[in-house]
C-alpha cells in the first residue's frame, strides 16, 4: 500500500466527515488505535468519526482510490486485537453513529446505528417493556456494531443464543463501497445466500456494519439464582442435565474452587461454608408460583445422588445479584496476578477431558502456575486463566505461556473445539486459526474476503 | 457442458456408488427428476444414490473432470423447483444416506446423515425425551439435508426459529469436491466466517450437505390451542401483542373466513358459530397450573377491547389436534381448485397493508378470483392462494396469474419483504429475485458461488 503523510490523508479524508470528526492528535491516535488487548502499540495515521452510512461509503470509496487501509472501531473492548491499528491505518470509529433510529412494536424490532452502546440498547428495550438478552461484562462500553462483527456471546447464551440470533437486518458498506441492506428485519426470507450471517462474526474484514435491526425478546419474569457446590465434572454435567430437562435455564455458569478463593479474598461473601472442588451458578426464570418447589425438588435429587454438596438459593433480587458477584468478579479479583487468558470451547461432553488434559500438561511443566477455570459451561465455553507466580518476571511468564498456548490449542483441536469461543480471532489468534479451521476453510475465507474487499483495505492482517 | 450418452455416464459414475445405486430406468428418472413443483418436465440423465460422504466426494470430483451438472435431491417436497433436473443433469439423491450416526446427550446433539427424514429425526428426539422443533406439512417425506439447504421454517418458527437455529455442525462437499467439517457441533465458535450459515439456505448451489449435527430442545409440556374469531387485521396484531407480552407462544397462525369456509366444507367441524372476517390459532405451552387462568384473562381482555368476537380453547390433546385441523387442512381443501400459490413475508407491522393492497389489485382486475389467505402471521409470513374459477381454462388462469405474480412481487418489494419466505428460490422464483435482493447482492452471490463451485456443476440454473 502506498505511503501518505498524515497531512495528505487529512486533506483527502477530512472533508468526508463532519467538522471536528477527523482526529489526528497523538492522544486520539493512541486511544482509537487499540482495544482491551494490550500487546500491541497503536499507530494509526488518522481517526475518522462518520455520522452516516453515506459518509462511511464515501470514506471506503476514497480508500479504494488511494489504497489506504481502514480499521473499523466500535467500543474497543475486544480481547483479540480485532480493532487494533498498528500500521498507519485510518481508524473509522463508529462512536458518532450512536442513534436509535426506529422501533417497530409489532415485530419488536429496534433499528439502530452501529455505534449504539450495548447497555443503551438494553435500557431502550427495557423502556419498551422488552428485553435485549445479549449481556456480558463490557456491555457498558461495547457497541452493537462490534458485538455483531464478533458475534458476541456472554452469560445468557444457553437460553438466548449469540448476538447472531437477534440480528434481523444489517446495513453494511462492503470493501468496495457498495451499500447493502441485508434481510430488512424479516423473520423469514429464503431468497439465496444469507449475506447477513457472513458479516456477523467477520471482524470488520469484509466491510463496515453501519446499521442493524435487532429483535427484542419478552422480558423474563423475576430471575432466581442458585449456587451449588459440586464435587467433580461428572456431577456438574448431571446437574446440568437434571435442570435442563425440567426448565429453560437463563444461565449455567461454572467456576473452580481456586476461582472462588480469589473472589472471597476480594471481599465477596461466601455463599455457604462447605468447600467443593467446583461451583455452578444456575439462573432461572420464576415462570409460576410452583417454580421454586420444582427447583427445590431438583436440588434435592441432586443432593441425594451426591452430585451436589451444598447450595444456596436467592430469596430476592438483591441476593441474586450478590450471588452473581461470585462469578462476575472473578476476572477483576485475579487481575493483579497478570493472568494469561484464553477463551476456548468444545462440545459439553468434551469439556471435562479438555480441562483435565490442559491442567495435567500445565501442572507437569509448570507446577508453580496457579490455574483458574471459570466460564459458561452450559455452552461448552471455558475461560482459562493462569496466574503469574510472584517470583517470575513478566517476560519469563509470557514466554512460558506461549508454550501453554500450544498445549491448549492442540488439546482444543483434539476435541474439535474452538480456539476462540466468543472473543474472535483478530490479531491475537490469527496464527492459531488452523487448530479450529481446516486449510481448505481458511482458503475459502480468503477467497470470500477477496469478493467483498478485492483491494484488501478492510482491517488488513486480521483473522485470515 | 459436454454431452455424454447415458451409457457413457453410467460407465463413468456407476462404480462410484454401491451396486444397484445407479438408476437409469425411465421411472426412476421421472421420480427423482422433480419435486412437488409440477411445472417442469423431469429429464435427468442418471440417478445416483451414494451412501457416504466419500462417495459424494468421488462423484463431485468425477463431475468436475467431465464437466457434468449435478442436482442434489432430498425428499423432493420443495415447492420452487430447487431439486428439479430438467436438462440431462445427474441427480444425486441422498435417500440412502438415512442413518442417525450418534447422539451426544450432554450437548443434546444428534449427528445424522442428510437423507434422514424430518419425522424420523422428530421421533428419534422424542425417544431421547427431547424435541426437534422444526415442523411442517411435508415432514413425513422431507429430508434434513433438504431442510437445511432451504432453511425450512414451518409452524413453530415464532418460538423456535428456522432450521438454521438448530444446525450446530455440517459436513459438506463443495463444488470442487473438498470435504468441509463446519462448526463441529459447537455452541460458541468465533473463528472467522461461519461457512455453515452460507450453506444453510444455499439450495444445493455451493455443494452437497452430507451430514449434520442438530441441536435438540427440551420437550414442551402439554400444549393447548386457542382459536379466536377476529374482526380485522389491527385486532389480530393487538391479540398477538397481548399474548406475546405475557408468554412465549409456540404458534400464532392466521386464516381468513374464506379459508375457514373451505375447511368446513371439507368436513372439519366448526370451532364456534360466530362468523368473523379472520381467525387466529394460538398454541402455547402449559408451563404451570396457572397458565390456563392467565390465558383466560388475556382472552377476556381481548374480548373487552373488541379484538376478539368469539373463541374456543382445547381441553385436551385430541381437541387441540382437532383445532389444528382448521389450519392444517386448508391446503388440501382448496387443492381441487388448482390454486395459484405464493409464499411471501414482510415485517409484521406491514402485513396488513401488503395483504390489503394485493387483495385490491386482484379484485380490481380479476373480480371473479377467490383469494384465500392463511399463514404464519406471527412471523410475517403469509401464504397467498388464488382459486381457479370453474369457468376459466387452466391455461388462461395461469396466464392471468403471471400478472398476479408481478403485482404480488411489486407489493412485496414496496414493503421490503421476501418473495420467498420459506420455500426457497429454486427455478420458480429465480427471475423475481431482484424484488427481494439488490443487483449488488445478486452479483456478490454469483461471486460466492464461483468460489465454491468454479465450474458451475452444482445445481446449475437455480437461485442465481
Amino acid at each position: 500500500m502506498p505511503e501518505f503523510s498524515q497531512s495528505e490523508l487529512i486533506q483527502a479524508f477530512s472533508s468526508l466527515v463532519d467538522e471536528g470528526k477527523c482526529l489526528s492528535d497523538a492522544d486520539s491516535l493512541e486511544t482509537y488505535g487499540c482495544d482491551w488487548t494490550r500487546f500491541y502499540t497503536p499507530a494509526p495515521s488518522l481517526v475518522l468519526l462518520p455520522k452516516t452510512t453515506e459518509q462511511v461509503q464515501a470514506i471506503v470509496k476514497k480508500a479504494n482510490e488511494l489504497d489506504t487501509a481502514l480499521v473499523p472501531s466500535g467500543g474497543r473492548t475486544g480481547l483479540s486485537g480485532g480493532a487494533v491499528a498498528k500500521n498507519g491505518e485510518i481508524v473509522i470509529a463508529l462512536d458518532a453513529m450512536n442513534q436509535i433510529l426506529d422501533f417497530d412494536a409489532a415485530s419488536r424490532t429496534v433499528s439502530c446505528q452501529a455505534g449504539v452502546v450495548t447497555e443503551q440498547l438494553q435500557h431502550y428495550a427495557q423502556e419498551q417493556d422488552l428485553f435485549y438478552p445479549v449481556d456480558f461484562a463490557s456491555s457498558g462500553s461495547s457497541q452493537i456494531g462490534g458485538n455483531i462483527a464478533t458475534n458476541a456471546g456472554g452469560i445468557k447464551v444457553i437460553r438466548y443464543g449469540m448476538t447472531r440470533q437477534w440480528v434481523s437486518g444489517l446495513t453494511v458498506v462492503t470493501g468496495t463501497g457498495e451499500v447493502l441492506e441485508l434481510n430488512n428485519g424479516l423473520m423469514k426470507n429464503a431468497t439465496g445466500y444469507d449475506l447477513r450471517h457472513l458479516f456477523i462474526g467477520s471482524e470488520g474484514t469484509l466491510g463496515f456494519i453501519t446499521e442493524a435491526k435487532i429483535q427484542l425478546a419478552r422480558q423474563p419474569s423475576d430471575l432466581s439464582v442458585l449456587v451449588l457446590g459440586v464435587p467433580d465434572f461428572d456431577a456438574i454435567m448431571n446437574v446440568l442435565k437434571t435442570f435442563q430437562k425440567a426448565m429453560d435455564l437463563t444461565a449455567f455458569e461454572f467456576f473452580s474452587h481456586v476461582a472462588m478463593q480469589h473472589v472471597l479474598d476480594h471481599g465477596v461473601p461466601a455463599p455457604f461454608d462447605t468447600q467443593s472442588a467446583f461451583y455452578t451458578l444456575i439462573e432461572y426464570e420464576n415462570i409460576s408460583d410452583h417454580t421454586l418447589d420444582e427447583v427445590m425438588a431438583l436440588f434435592e435429587t441432586c443432593m441425594e445422588e451426591g452430585w451436589v454438596e451444598d447450595g444456596v438459593i436467592s430469596q430476592n433480587e438483591t441476593q441474586a445479584q450478590n450471588l452473581w458477584q461470585l462469578r462476575e468478579r472473578i476476572s477483576e479479583s485475579i487481575t493483579p496476578y497478570t493472568p494469561y487468558k484464553n477463551d476456548i470451547s468444545t462440545t459439553i461432553g468434551h469439556v471435562k477431558s479438555m480441562v483435565e488434559e490442559i491442567d495435567a500438561q500445565v501442572n507437569e511443566h509448570y507446577p508453580e502456575f496457579e490455574i483458574v477455570w471459570f466460564g459458561h459451561i452450559g455452552d461448552g465455553n471455558m475461560h482459562l486463566n493462569i496466574l503469574k507466580p510472584e517470583s517470575l518476571s513478566t517476560e519469563d511468564f509470557k514466554a512460558r505461556c506461549e508454550n501453554v498456548s500450544e498445549w491448549v490449542y492442540a488439546t482444543v483441536e483434539k476435541y474439535q473445539g474452538s480456539i476462540s469461543a466468543e472473543h474472535g480471532v483478530g490479531l491475537l489468534k490469527k496464527e492459531y486459526l488452523q487448530y479450529s479451521r481446516s486449510e481448505a476453510e481458511i482458503q475459502l475465507m480468503r477467497q470470500i474476503k477477496q469478493v467483498f474487499d478485492p483491494k484488501g483495505i478492510m482491517n488488513p492482517g486480521k483473522v485470515i
